[in-house]
């Protein structure tokens, strides 16, 4: 079975570095299947990577490896990595964006790029994603060793996110980490916290509020009626808010960063 | 030879949608190789998916599966499909999203997907193009036979789109169906039609018109001077308005939806 | 080992074209890899895509065959080509597209697409894409010789780009060719002409001047701080201008076509 090899950069679609990157996967590893997972990140933003990359990866078949390139440090001193976890390989700039796939799993492998005859034969100082990023998953692919491209390391670059904060008894704060095309907003607040909050309240109800409006928690768009907001359990696992047929963000005047708070209502006895 | 699978959406390339559901494909059919038809289709318009499809779909090999979703109703009570037509297999919502390429063949198979062991073992009811038509297209290309994704469909919504109509003894209207990158105005008027109606003038002429502006029947665009606009047979085999090295929607003021009159006049005796 | 093909194009991604090209090559050699370089290039701007190749071809493995259409003269009496350099090959229209990687080349094959059996049957004047330059790198990619496309052309149309000039005995003039997502400015600048410059300075500086700013030589973006503007060789061997984690263009004022001057400062004694 030809490897698979799946790219996730901000490198967007007007210009050739996309492809530049594929060339130098296929110079390493002819094979290679390559597969976008998605180019139009906004420009250097790490956090956005993160989550797109969390949010794809588990529906590749084990064995993908990814070359994940949000790269605003690239040709400083940043270290670039390469990481072994849930039965895949990632590999990219040691700046958070491998952060949410690395908190999904306790047991990995993570290693500094180092080794520099898995690079391209010169470097760009402005283009690693070309010259070792690409190159270095085309060897991964071929099937050489993770531990083959560099030391451990056991300290890698967190990623600036703010947790999700209890804020009352009953309370919770999340924020909205990305907004879709259709303006569905995601939330960092993941299905498995939504579901303690929900045990809390008992028989009570799970209030989440967005901008001040107050949403129902439905289980799919169409639960509600076309036009309105709900909030839900999206299809990335995570807490989301959305209008059936419509554009929360528009609607809800609500973008990036904006607080999502979840409270638990006791029953009415 | 590698089965070839087409990825046809409203999903857009800033999200990890698309990537996601070559994911799913993957997983199911390791071997397939994915191609994009197009992804940045304007969300929820069905028509124009079901332009891009049947302007796209045979250009490829028979043999190709195409997983098509423009998908407002996702996650209520609409069914999903799979077609067999011209060789090709289709699988997508019943939304009339298939219905131009089901308007070319008599000859056709159409089932609804009711066969929960084809789909992921968890389906979110806001994503079934990852967990139901990706995995189902992957399974139709591991070779696995249509009638076993469920019951044959008699009844599958139409498309919304208004037919060509006759609106004087030798006046036809038709309908912008799709503006593209470059201006060019695609009607719903096929040549044949357009052929009919020649006919119908004997030895005189076509003339089309656009917001008022009478426009020459061309083979080409370069028939006429550059920023000239022109009628022609355009490459999906419809008749296109369009300007030679320029914008025609722009030119002509003319969008999505514009009249498109076209009147076979006698020959002068 | 597989073929592969790279597709660059200005058909942008809202459109079904790259994808009806996809499968046209698929219909020749069904066992290609397709790879897209790029797609989104402004319409009709032979330059841009004339750049793209340029920077982009020499990342991929020798036998690379690549389509390339920028074409406002699509249906034209304008050629076709085929062109063998470098261990790559190139199909697309014969307005200099093609113009940049053949300078790179002294050693060529350029033969004119004429041999109508190559082509689709039946070929659309407003698609070529599509109808034949696709289906001609099908064939190449299945081992096709290029003198079977048709005969040598000894006189291709030369791509219409200012060279860069000596403007005064100490100073060079070049242009921005290309503006990339990030905002930085691309020159036709090349690293073997900057380093003549500099030699000719002696011990002494090179100063680059874009729009009455005066930029440092860096050798990488970091190597200014954050939000300062710097100039650089950049990843495709021309001179760059660019801001350490900014928008050059944004902050320079500056776009395509913009002066960039190169002067040669003596060494104070």
């Amino acid at each position: 079975m030809a490897p698979i090899v799946g790219l996730l950069t901000d490198f967007g679609l007007r210009d050739h570095y996309v492809g530049a990157v594929k060339g130098s996967v296929l110079s390493i590893c002819p094979e290679a299947v390559l597969v976008d997972v998605v180019h139009e990140l906004p420009a250097y933003d790490v956090l956005e990577g993160a989550f797109a990359l969390a949010a794809a990866y588990a529906a590749f078949p084990a064995g993908t490896v990814f070359v994940a390139v949000v790269d605003p440090g690239v040709g400083s001193s940043r270290r670039g990595l390469a990481l072994e976890a849930g039965g895949y390989r990632f590999v990219g700039p040691d700046n958070g964006l491998l952060g949410l796939v690395m908190a999904e799993h306790d047991e990995r492998r993570l290693h500094a790029l180092s080794n520099g005859k898995l690079f391209r034969p010169q470097v760009a100082s402005t283009f690693h994603a070309r010259d070792v990023f690409g190159p270095v998953a085309g060897h991964l692919a071929n099937g050489v060793p993770i531990d083959a491209v560099g030391p451990p390391v056991l300290d890698p670059v967190p990623l600036p996110l703010a947790p999700v904060r209890q804020v009352a008894p009953d309370e919770w704060e999340a924020h909205v980490i990305h907004v879709d095309r259709f303006g569905n907003l995601t939330s960092n607040l993941s299905a498995a916290q939504l579901l303690r909050i929900a045990q809390s309240a008992g028989q009570g109800d799970v209030v989440v509020k967005v901008e001040s409006v107050t949403l129902p928690l439905a289980r799919t768009y169409s639960d509600v009626p076309a036009g309105d907001p709900c909030a839900l359990v999206g299809s990335s696992g995570l807490l989301e808010v959305a209008v059936n047929q419509g554009d929360a963000a528009r609607v809800l005047g609500a973008g990036r960063g904006a607080p999502v708070r979840v409270r638990a209502v006791a029953p009415v006895l």
